[in-house]
């Protein structure tokens, strides 16, 4: 448990439906810390509320921006049912809602039948990647956390020469080498570049929501991301995500709901 | 106001949030009222506590089967913003939980930049499409709300001939005419026929987690339906499902997680 994450997210329980933790400032990005992250912190205080290991569903809705500093979660359990616990957490500071948490837990150690028609994408090797994101001179505080590798295309608008396409490929990982585990997978299912930009001009995405099916457990060694957007309309846009194991399992699925803001005046792409 | 689901899904405000509703017979599914119904007396209750009409993302837990009879909403307020309003909801029959939504409202009436690579699902004529799934000898109570068209290979696990896919297109529509809004579409995301079956020796497949993304105010007419299963594993599956109106816009965009539990000692297809 001495990884950044576990550090970082842990919460010291106050009574049986109260925990108290830190917002570190750790994971910020330009604007505010990290949503996973935030989420995170609210997650683990509603797993020791519930007697499964695995958050096979969690919705995450984004309130407000959360601030380094001190926060509390309150966790109202729905139902513990013999295979399936569902809960709600909400994280406060200073007397304000930040996000709001619904999640189910169960055991994904069972082996049933497999029907299966997503394949993993295919990249090339972690090391011939595009390790820009993490490590950009005015990368802020979030990227030291992660080690990711992009395919080249997925920066092109951090580049100025966008690339036309709301889709992208990367392989994550952490940068101090924590192993990925169900845990894990909603928090960094939040933790890619913005693709947006290849495709119109943006100025600020808050994510509404994000839910996260976790679904199976991850093998050792980097993960395999595919993220997309598919409609941007009306104010809103949704980024689909895929996990995929080194073993070849697709471990999570995410989709969250962002806003769009354009950059004051600037035409369309 | 006097179309059914209108009518099915009222509720009585008995103050600041709560309120009495009746879950009636007439959505019924071979087991229990239909998950998507519930969620709209649920949904109906929120809508009356937030200044928003559009239930941009709504994520609903199914924690217990609901029945015919009385239940009582009790609705929790998260942050009324500036253009987004967000609300927990429980709904309760007999003192114990059913089911409890998590949603945010917006207004959908802006236009802003458009960016779309997702395309309609291309189908035959309403009249040319199979309405079996409505009209079957044996349909239960809700098939009588719903005027459904389905290409016939989604049903052909029932008649006995699986096609293999767990992919179904088709039209969706209220029998008695109502027309869509952004209100009903979290609830018809959850009236199609299953499709697992297709794939898989299925016995019940209940739905733990929905959510609906409401991406743009529907255009009068059917709506065109196409549902997708890329992945069964360690006892879940998930059922990803655009719905598009007359006009080819993208108005909704759902996602499920369901539990897969097989027949008793059949074996795997």
């Amino acid at each position: 448990m001495s990884y950044e994450l576990d550090l970082d997210v842990a919460v010291h329980r106050l009574s049986a439906d109260r925990f108290a933790a830190t917002v570190t400032d750790r994971w910020t990005t330009v604007a505010q810390p990290n949503g996973g992250y935030v989420l995170g912190i609210a997650l683990n205080a509603l797993r020791a509320c519930v007697p499964f290991p695995d958050p096979v569903t969690s919705t995450t809705h984004f309130l407000r921006p959360a601030k380094p500093g001190p926060a509390e979660v309150v966790v109202d359990v729905a139902r513990i049912g013999r295979s399936i616990a569902t809960a709600s957490g909400s994280l406060f500071q200073d007397g304000e809602e930040v996000v709001r948490v619904l999640a189910s837990f169960a055991d994904l150690g069972a082996s049933t039948p497999t029907y299966r028609t997503a394949t993993p994408p295919e990249m090339p090797a972690f090391d011939a990647m595009d390790a820009t994101w993490n490590v950009r001179p005015d990368a802020p505080n979030v990227a030291a956390r992660y080690a990711h590798r992009m395919m080249p295309g997925a920066l092109a608008w951090l580049r100025g020469a966008p690339s036309g396409e709301a889709r992208k490929l990367g392989y994550l990982a952490f940068r101090d080498g924590r192993p990925f585990d169900t845990f894990s997978l909603p928090i960094v299912a939040d933790s890619l570049p913005p693709s947006l930009p290849n495709v119109v001009p943006t100025a600020f995405t808050p994510t509404v929501e994000l839910t996260v099916h976790v679904r199976a457990r991850p093998a050792p060694g980097p993960l395999r991301a595919s993220f997309v957007t598919r409609e941007l309309a009306h104010g809103f846009f949704e980024e689909d995500g895929e996990l995929w194991d080194e073993a070849g399992s697709l471990v999570a699925m995410s989709r969250q709901l962002l806003r769009y803001y354009p950059p004051r005046s600037a035409p369309p792409l």
